[in-house]
Parts: C-alpha cells; structure tokens; sequence
C-alpha cells in the first residue's frame, strides 16, 4: 500500500497563493499575528506526523479494528501513542481558545492540519475530529464554569468529546429522539436513553469522554423544539478538574462496519447518567447546529481526503504498472508494456481524482477562511456576509465533496483493475472507509434539502445571489485576460443558468412543495460543479498570472491550469445533466403508488 | 438483512411478453420442444433452491470467508451441503449438450436460474458459474476424448471448472503472460507457472477441478498470437473417468478481499502439472473468448443482481422507516412521523434501482436469447445477425449493468440511512460485492476500448448500424401510437445523435487513434442509457398494449409505463454530460506530463 505523503506544495499553493490567508489574518484582529512562517511550519510538522505516525497504522487498523470487551472498547496497536503524540504536540488546541490553553490560531490552519490527518488515517483522524466539535459547541453555549471544566481538559487532549444525536429510530430526524432529561434539585439532570452510532463514544485513548447529548425535559413540547443539550460526562468531574466517579454512562457495544473500522462506532446508554444543560431549555438543536456545522466541513473534508489518497496512490501505481502499448505507438519501446499511464481512459480516472482532490482541498480551505472571519472579526456586516456565505456554501461541500470524493475512491480502485479490489493494496479501504462520509452528518439527501429549501428557497433566492455576484465579479475582472476566455465564457453561462434553474423550480414549488424533493439531490450536484468550476478558474487566473510574471515553477502552475481545461471540458459538461434531470419533474417520482414498486 | 424474493413476474414479463421467447424456440430446431409450462417450472424451483438454500447463507458466508490452509481451501457454513443440492437438482445442466448429461435447453433458461442464484448469493454462484464457462470452451474447441473426459463430469457438477488467465503482472494485457508448456512426448505437454485471481481455483464442493489455462509453447510468437490454452486437472483422470493421482497444480493462497469473500480467489501454481492442448497451437486467446464472452454476460448479470438485491433491501426499508413528515403535508398522521419512501429524494433513489434492475434484467435476457439463436440455429444468416448483435452488445451490457449496477448498490445503503453502513443489514455486502464487476472479465475501461475500436470503428460503423436500425424500425412502429410518443421522440433523437458523435470520433481517430481512448468509457456509458431507454421503451410498449386490451394486472403494467417514464425523464438526460465529455475531446486528457501530475 502506498505511503502517504503531504501535498505540501499544493496546500501552500491553496493557502498562500488562491487565499492569500497571510493578508487576510492580518485584517482579522484575532488572527493579526498568524504569519506565513507560522502557518507553513505548523503544516510541515502535521506532515511528518500525518506521514510518519498515522499513515503507518492505517492498514493495520482497518485489519485490526476496535475490540469491544464488557463495555471495554480497545483501539488498534498504535492508535494510542499516535494519539498520545499528537496531544503532546499540541496539534488538538490550534484552533482553541487561548483561554483554556488553546493556541487561538485561525481555523483554516486546524483545517490544513485535518486534511492531513485525515487522509493518512481517516479512522484515526475522528477520535480528535470529534472532540473539535464539542470544543466549538462548549465554547460557544457553555457557562463560564463549564468552559473551565471541560474546554481546558478537551483542548489539552486529555479528554476527548462525542456527539450523542442519533437513536436507533431517529437519525435524519431529530424530532422523534426519546432520550429524557430529568431535572434534580442540584440543578443537574438524569439523562436516559441509548443513541447509537456514536464515533468515539468509547474507547482506551483518553482518560475522560464528555459526551454532547440531546434529550427532552419532561415538560418539552413535542418534535423540533422540544429538545434539550447537556455535558454528560463519563466521569463526573472532580472539584480540582481532575476525574471523579463514574457516571451512568456505558457502551452497549459497538458497530460492525463497512469501513472506518478503526474508528469506535458506539452504542450509548444513559441509565440516569448525570447531565448538565448547556444553552437554554428546548433550544438544543439550535445550539447543535454549530456542533453539526462543524462536523459538516470536517466531513466535507473526508471528501477531499479520499480523492487525495486515492489519486496518489493511484499515480504512483499508473507510473508504474505496464499494461498494452498506446494506441498512438508505443511509448517505452524498451519494456514488454507501456505504463498505463499513457492511456487516455486512464488519465481520465487520474485527472479527475486530481481535478477532485484540489478542486475539493480550494472548497474546502475557502470556506475555512470564512470560519476564519466569523470567529475572528469585530465587524458585524463582515460576520454576517461570511456567515451566509458559509451557510449556503456547507451543504454543498458537505454532500458534493463526499460524493466526488468517493467517486475519485473507486477511480483509485479502478487504475489498480484486479489489484484494487484485494484489500492489500489499500485502494478499496478508501472506499470503504469514505461510503459512510455520504451519510453521517446529514445524508446527501438532507443536505440538497437543506440547501435548495432552507438557504436558496427560504431567502428568496438571496443567497445563491450573495455567491453568484462573486462568480459574476469574477468573470468581469477576468473576461479580457487571455488565456482566461473560454473558462469566464461557461462559468459565466452556468451563473445566469443556476439563476433561471432556480427560478423555474421555485415557481413549481410554490404550487407543490414536493417539488424541491424532486429537484434537491441534482439541484445540489449541479451547484457542486459550478462552484468547484468557479474554484478551477480562480486557481487558474492565479497560476497564469504566477507564469506570466516568470515564475520558476512554471510546470507546477502549467499543471494547474491544465488540470483546470480537463474539468471544464470533461467534468463540468454534467451540469447539464443534472439540468435536464431537475426539469424531468416531480410527477415520475411521485405517480407510483408504494405498494405497485414491486410485484 | 433482507431475505431474497425471486421477482417471478418480472421475469416472465421479460420472457414470456417482452421478448416471447416460447415463439421464438419454437423456431430453433435445438430448442423447439422447450414450452412456457417448462421455463416456468425450471424458474419456479430456481426461485424456491435461491431464496431458501442460497440467500440464507449470503451474510454468514462474507462473515465466515473462505478458510485457507496448507493447500487446502474450505468454503464457508453451507456452500458444500447447497452445492450438493444444486447437483442434485440438475440446475448446472440446464443449457448443457444433451450428449454429455446436459438437458439441452435454451441459454436463456440457464440465464434465469443465474440471475436467482446471483442474486441471493453472489459469491456462492461463482463457483457453478465458472464451471459453465469451462463447459462452453471445452464444448466448442475440446477434442471428442476431452468433450467424453471432462464434460459429462462438469456437466453433472462432480467437478468443477475453472479459467486460468491472469499472472500477477499481466491482467488486461494478457499477450505478456509468462507460464509455460512444455510438449510432451506421449502428447500432453508440462506446465509451469503462477496464476492469480483464479475464482474457485481450489475449493472443498467438488471432487475434482479443471484448470483451462492460458500458457506458452517453448516456439511461441511474442505477444497475444502465441498464447495456447490447455486443460490442466486438479487430479488426473482415470480411464475409466474417476480421480486419479494429483496433478501438479496447488493453491498457493487465497486473497483477501473487499467483498465476494466467500468466493475463493487463487493463487494457483502449476509445477511442471501435466496438461493437455485445447484448440489450435497459439490460438489459445481466440479460443479463450468463448469463455470470455460467457463470463462478460455472467458478470453483466451480477449488475442486474445488484439493483435488484438492493432495490428489494431498500424498497422494504423505505415503506417502513419513519422520518420527517412530507414536504406536501403529513401522509401518515397517525404515526410519528412518515415513511421514508413519501420523500422525492428517496423514490428517485429507489426508481433509480428499479429501472436499472428491470431495465438490465430487459438487456441481459434479450442478448441471451442471442446466445439461443446462436447455439441453435441451423440458419447460417440468422446466427451472423445475431452474432453481431451479441459482439456489439456484451461490451455495452458488462460495462453499463455493472456500473449502474454498482450505482444501484450505493442507493441501497443510502436508502438506510446510517444503517446503511452497518454489515448486519446487507446492503453494503452488495456494494463490496459489485465492485469487483466493473475489474474482472475486463475492466470498464477495456470493454469501452473493444465497444468503440474493436466493434464500432473497425467495422466501420456497421454494428452501429445494425443496431440503430432496430431502434429505428421500433421507433417506426410505435411513434404513432398513443402513449409512445414522447418516447420515440427521444429514442429517434438519440439513435441519430449517436451516429453522429461515432463519425466525430471516427474522423479525430483517424488523425490520432488516441482519440478512441479518450472517447471510450463516455462512449460505452453513452451507448448503455441509449440501448437500456430503448429496452424501456419497448418494455413501455408491451405493457401499454397489455393494458389496451384490459388487462385484469393493470396495475403492474402501469407500473412499468411509469419506470420506463422515470427512466426517460430522469435517468436518460445523462447522455448528454456523456455526449459533451466526449467532445472535450483528448487533448485536456494529455497535454500533462506525467511527471508533473503532482508536486
């Protein structure tokens, strides 16, 4: 199996260049000190450690699995050290509040740092992933005193967070959740109930987990608005922060998986397990949804990292491999075979997992520099813009990045042909362990709801406009370039058609609400193209104007803005598609009856 | 996990009303005698040994693996006792040559009864499903002692076949494998080599197991001209047709899979093992193909077999799990909250497995009935017609049925939510069983070469044609009929299209034959929704003349007017990102240097 090696130059190329996130922590008074040098040696540390500790134990952790004893959850050999390591390095507080002994640093950097994690271990990569969350949640709901106690132990590492949502009848709706909370005198609360599904929820890492769980009070009004968030913490915390007794909180067992198999999928059982509120009564699903933004990048990420991994390996492995001699004459003569590389239907499969991978790194790293400007700016016009741009833009990268980055996963299966599908060599691990980035955190399903429903319908189509009018300055700056023509040409074409595609589904779903069932899952793939289309032309602009000045690396910008003519040309086209698709209508979805779908 | 239904209706619609295959053996002298009344029987107690033998022991079989040691291979709880069973009921002699214990009945039967067995048990399958290639190869190229030899044996299922292409370095390129034969001087010849991926190579079903072997003659032209083919038995036979001594063939080890894990894939080393020349010296590739194309029809059918698994898992799930109220208001106010499948974005993922299920069962019964022409005919015109249409058909039928096949598999897990990803519920067994279809038999890759260089272009257009004009005379017939219009609009549209994109490609080949390569796989995918809408179409036809004529099962015809309306409106549009993509033509597709595809 290959070795995973940190894109460096590309991140730097995303950061530095595309981002420009030196000027723009300068403008923020939070990040005002974060420099380049300060950013690109955090980075390079993450790369020998994502390299040298996490890639090693990615294999063998997919082999071994977590072992689930008498409520006792065991991670695969090496996943503790690593996990020590990291803590010892300080890579879990980059982000943190300095407050609690984080290192205040802007989220894009912690972004960088879980890109790569992540790619050489995804499994590895959710024990501190979800502790981020909870981070981010405790911080912004949390009382002063349960800052104190849990942000200062999550943020050094020393305990770890979980995200205790989904029971066994209630996944993509919350509403129906039973879990109860019952308020004592002492102003705690009994939480009972069992969620499943539960990442990290238990296992040998950490001496502490501080689980973020909803349940309903008993007074709660029913669905939505009647769920409540609480700290359960597995062992209740000592007066001096250190660990007390033992709460009523055990693992029922754990998952047997398609993949992530590192990764402790836990059942949770709360058996008057003590509990402390966190943010006000019934509004818990509000307070989660910072939880759940969070988490949604972070899975957008598992997108970008499966078409990473994929594409190197699958590189190397075309550079490599000889199959057939080129149809166009053979290209190493000297050997039996040409390597298949030289293939076109090869290609193919490689430059769209490239096309994925850095297209989906550009997404993923932008929509992180608005996190940047929410959590970091005095400006509240500022904060508002970033935050409508995130809102609208997480859906997206949530459900199209996932399922991209599975597809370029089985591109990686595929330039291995045989080889691929034997677990060996790595490739079919990565699909494996990606299939679930298409569910967690709000299926593709829930997120094309969220985003043509709740964003684009909701706002009366503002804030599609909010995102086309940077596409339309875009295409206005960039038209006369040369060189720039042919991308403004079809970018600017999807702008106006995403604009009337809308309007037209808009209008239909006035008359039926279904509609925007019908229309959300293409409707959501359709904007993903365009906006990593949008993303391929600003990278290309960057690296011909980089050529233009007499850069010395003009092969690695010459690279970028031919990987950037392959989607135009080759992936964009389906766009049109998922057009045709959404125009095809409610009526042949809706016109069968459920009991006539099989005889 | 969802136990296994056989779709009877379904597939006699296919047989029986679509394709009326009683009439059309009825014109085959081999096949005259075979009656509706005994197709029915043969599917009925296919149906009852599927859903009762093989579904049962699908999910313990990927738990439990095959075992390996020391040589010897055990296959999981169950396989041996239902393999036995299958003997026993005469299903593997079902196509067989009446003159060697086989029961001298039309392909098309035999196809029925794999789509069954597939379906509750791909991996059990496998094991009867190699033997019937090594039947068809030894029935055409064997000599009259090997036809006495080893056909009545693997006829009866006492032992088993097997087909020996791949060396660890040689896949799709088979011209540069390296065993060796050596001649003989009592005529049989010595071979020696290393094998992989040799799908029941060694196993604990049967007595005896017969190696067909690809090698090479000490005198041997280079390349895929001088490449021979042997029989190389596990035990050689007696004289009087038993087990003699053990051969030199041993299994060296068994891979570890991503899915089809109780399916045993070899190493098999041959160790000087004595074999014996089948067909013409050198020749050995062409005699392959038989095999080849057998495999190509039996892997397109583990497509079908895979939307309809997951189509039955998850239409089951979708009526039952309740979440979220419809967006057009509650459709069961009783309960608390509805079932899943009131939601758009679920039924177009279920519409989407139905119509790939339907539409594949559609493709791969109407080529087998070109297989039952072929085999049957005495009508030397007839079997060239059909033929050609099989040579142009297969590359499409294994590369499209696979790939949505594959895409099917996934809306099961999606259909069940986070459930999806959990083994106890089965559906992603599917997904990592199906994922080796789209590698062996020929990747998708090289059979979008072979559908597009090998068959369209080298023949000039003329399989095309052949092809195109069936759909036009379809399309003649009906356009006037009430109902059929908008699907022959479509259908004609695209059946010119079609022509028109294979002259594009056609011209640019001729300037650079890379051209073919980098048109290839959107080509194949183009050519599989063009052929599959013109399967619906007709499907639609049937069933709407059905319900003019008052037919008492309205309801199922209605249903099937109303997929193939689905399939047109939804599924269909994606032609035109395939048309699009193909016009992007090769040069984004090369202009790269490999070298610096990363950085």
């Amino acid at each position: 199996m290959t070795q995973y090696k940190a894109p460096l130059r590309d991140m730097q190329f995303v950061l530095h260049e595309l981002l420009d996130v030196e000027k723009q922590y300068a403008a923020i008074p939070a990040y005002a000190e974060t420099n380049r040098e300060l950013v690109d040696s955090i980075i390079e540390a993450g790369a020998q450690f994502s390299e040298n500790e996490l890639s090693p134990i990615n294999r063998s952790g997919d082999e071994e699995g977590c072992q689930f004893d008498q409520g006792v959850v065991t991670t695969p050999t090496g996943f503790k050290q690593a996990y020590s390591k990291f803590v010892e390095l300080g890579f879990g507080a980059l982000s943190a509040d300095p407050e609690y002994g984080g290192q205040g640093l802007p989220p894009s950097v912690g972004i960088a740092m879980s890109e790569m994690n992540g790619t050489a271990n995804w499994s590895w990569s959710m024990y501190p992933g979800l502790s981020h969350g909870a981070v981010n949640t405790i911080e912004q709901h949390g009382t002063e005193e349960q800052k104190k106690t849990y942000l200062t132990q999550l943020i050094s590492g020393r305990w770890t967070g979980t995200m205790c949502l989904t029971e066994s009848h209630a996944g993509s709706d919350l509403g129906i959740i039973r879990s109860r909370a019952e308020p004592q005198a002492d102003g705690s609360f009994k939480i009972s109930g069992t969620k499943i599904f539960i990442s990290a929820g238990e296992h040998d890492m950490a001496e502490n987990i501080v689980h973020i769980v909803l349940a309903r009070l008993p007074d709660a009004p029913k669905g939505t608005k009647g769920i409540s968030l609480f700290i359960v913490p597995k062992f209740l915390p000592t007066a001096d922060g250190g660990v007390g007794a033992r709460n009523g909180v055990s693992c029922g067992s754990i998952e047997h998986k398609m993949g992530i198999k590192a990764s402790a999928t836990c059942v949770i059982n709360f058996d008057q397990a003590t509990g402390f509120l966190i943010g006000p009564p019934n509004r818990g699903l509000n307070c989660m949804f910072t939880f759940m933004n969070t988490a949604r990048i972070g899975t957008a990420l598992q997108g970008v990292c499966a078409a990473e991994g994929s594409f190197q390996g699958a590189l190397s492995y075309a550079r490599e491999r000889l199959a057939m001699r080129s149809l166009s004459g053979p290209k190493a003569p000297e050997k039996e075979a040409d390597p298949i590389i030289v293939h076109p239907a090869v290609r193919q499969l490689l430059l769209t997992q490239k096309a994925f991978a850095e297209g989906g790194r550009a997404m993923v790293y932008w929509l992180s520099t608005q996190t940047d400007i929410i959590t970091g700016t005095t400006d509240a016009d500022q904060r508002k813009a970033a935050d409508d741009l995130m809102s609208f833009l997480t859906p997206i990268a949530k459900a199209f990045l996932t399922e991209v980055g599975y597809e370029a996963a089985n591109h990686g299966v595929q330039v291995y042909g045989g080889h691929g599908f034997i677990r060996e060599w790595g490739m079919e691990q990565i699909v494996r362990d990606t299939r679930i980035a298409l569910l967690y955190e709000g299926t593709t399903q829930i997120q094309a709801l969220d985003l043509l429903g709740r964003k684009v319908l909701q706002s009366q189509g503002a804030m599609l406009r909010q995102f086309t009018k940077i596409v339309h300055k875009f295409c206005q700056a960039n038209e006369a370039k040369p060189g720039m023509a042919d991308f403004v040409k079809e970018l600017a074409r999807l702008n106006k058609e995403w604009g009337e595609v809308t309007t037209e589904i808009g209008m239909r779903a006035m008359q039926n609400a279904d509609e925007v069932g019908a229309a959300a899952v293409d409707y959501l793939m359709y904007a993903g193209y365009v906006t990593m289309g949008f993303l391929w032309a600003w990278m290309a602009q960057v690296a011909q104007d980089k050529i233009a000045a007499g850069s010395e690396e003009a092969d690695f910008y010459k690279a970028k803005v031919q990987t950037a003519q392959f989607y135009f040309k080759r992936i964009l086209p389906r766009t049109q598609a998922h057009v045709a698709a959404m125009r095809g209508g409610l009526e042949v979805l809706m016109q069968m009856d459920a009991d006539h779908m099989a005889f």
